[in-house]
């Protein structure tokens, strides 16, 4: 800091260098409180937020930005907006769609490749069988084995076999009446689902093994046998993992030689 | 579908019952036209998307749409905007701090409790530490060493302890080389943190038998054993578990008693 002491009227001046400053936008804020009074409750989910004129008069922001703090607050799964009569924006908490959304972007961004999939798919089932085992309601048995028979019908295309597949997969995360697996297992589902849809590795024999696979977890989580079902799941996602990584490898050969 | 024939100039009017529509919002669509280039590659990350005027030009579309899509892909992590005069939007790819922003929504918004959080810790990280023994590299070898060291300093505080043991944890699922499992245990690590900062479960004998297991997985990953990895962080995890729900369960008694 340096002095220099100006010739007229005697004012001092100071040498004070600014850093560049991060202002928070005004949307940011709102966004921030708006969030803050949703997630803690204060807007159980389904009541309406108050209207946009009455947040302009009570935050004293403008239109704009009380606008651009509910996009804010949509895009992050925390309000949804209805128009029309008895419309306004309703308080929401954020589920497992919220979490499959951003995993979803995870993957297309970073460029996930199948085998990171498969892996990921193999830490996670494995634990929601054997906490479905322990935890599964009889709703949730139902649908499970609702889903065990779809897969089974003789007369199923590939297309409506895999559905069913994911479907299964899916109750089962569902009956871990765990909200994160389930929510990490949607999301990887539903990618896999894309990304393997080549069928080049579903053969006749592959699906037999899927189905009879299925039908072993399924008794296990019937039963109420955690370790059975945690050993089986594993056994079964590694098998599977292993005969799509095949196709892949065979493939990716192919295309090199052409 | 009814004809009434008007008496006046043989007008046909036929009554049509039109549904509810929903309308895209102009600015969802925008967004939506922008998220793919990105992550298609077409705006490589780093590189500058088009200013607003020229995006008002190029799509017709008003001012304060073109913001609130910029807003959008902001708040999904898809552009960072920058002020000033070599301001402007520029391109991301969505990382792990996206997943971890939504698993903290999920996990506030929906009050999931530490049992699961456990659980989900416990499903997650025998994995990390599997691929981590067969992927890592040295420098990832030695943030995990570098740790490991700062529990093990026998002058730290609690709160130190407990930073050191999440770095820890963390480099691990870095060392997965797997971006989805690195992303979930980011997450899930913070939350953890903060849910049990009450730090009764902590006490001296926790605290060795922390650093020693965090030792043998350490080497389990220096040898490139998976097997080992898994099994050992499979045992640490589920004893952590134990530790912090013993107490958890202690307090949650006392309070009762009162």
């Amino acid at each position: 800091m340096t002095e220099s002491q100006s010739g007229d009227a005697g004012v001092v001046r100071v040498d004070v260098a600014l850093a560049p400053l991060q202002v928070p936008k005004a949307s940011d804020v709102l966004a921030e409180e708006l969030r803050e009074l949703i997630l803690r409750g204060d807007y159980p989910e389904g009541t309406a937020l108050p209207p946009e004129r009455e947040l302009v008069t009570q935050t004293g922001m403008s239109r704009t930005t009380v606008r651009e703090a509910m996009r804010i607050l949509e895009v992050q799964g925390l309000v949804s907006v209805r128009t029309g009569r008895a419309g306004g924006a309703f308080a929401r908490r954020p589920g497992r769609d919220s979490i499959a959304n951003s995993v979803n972007l995870l993957i297309r961004g970073q460029q996930i490749r199948i085998p990171a999939l498969l892996e990921t798919r193999e830490a996670i089932e494995p634990s929601c069988a054997q906490l479905a085992a322990r935890y599964r309601t009889d709703a949730d048995l139902a649908r499970i084995e609702k889903a065990q028979e779809a897969m089974s019908a003789e007369e199923g295309t590939i297309a409506e076999f895999l559905r069913a597949n994911i479907d299964w997969h899916v109750a089962v995360a569902l009956a871990s009446h765990n909200e994160l697996l389930a929510g990490f297992m949607t999301a990887l589902s539903d990618t896999i689902y894309t990304a393997t849809d080549n069928h080049g590795f579903l053969d006749q024999e592959v699906r037999r093994a899927t189905i009879h696979a299925h039908k072993v977890i399924t008794s296990a989580i019937r039963d109420r046998d955690p370790d059975a079902a945690l050993r089986r799941m594993s056994r079964h996602v590694h098998a599977y993992a292993a005969s799509i990584l095949e196709v892949e490898e065979r493939e990716a050969v192919d295309v090199e030689e052409v």
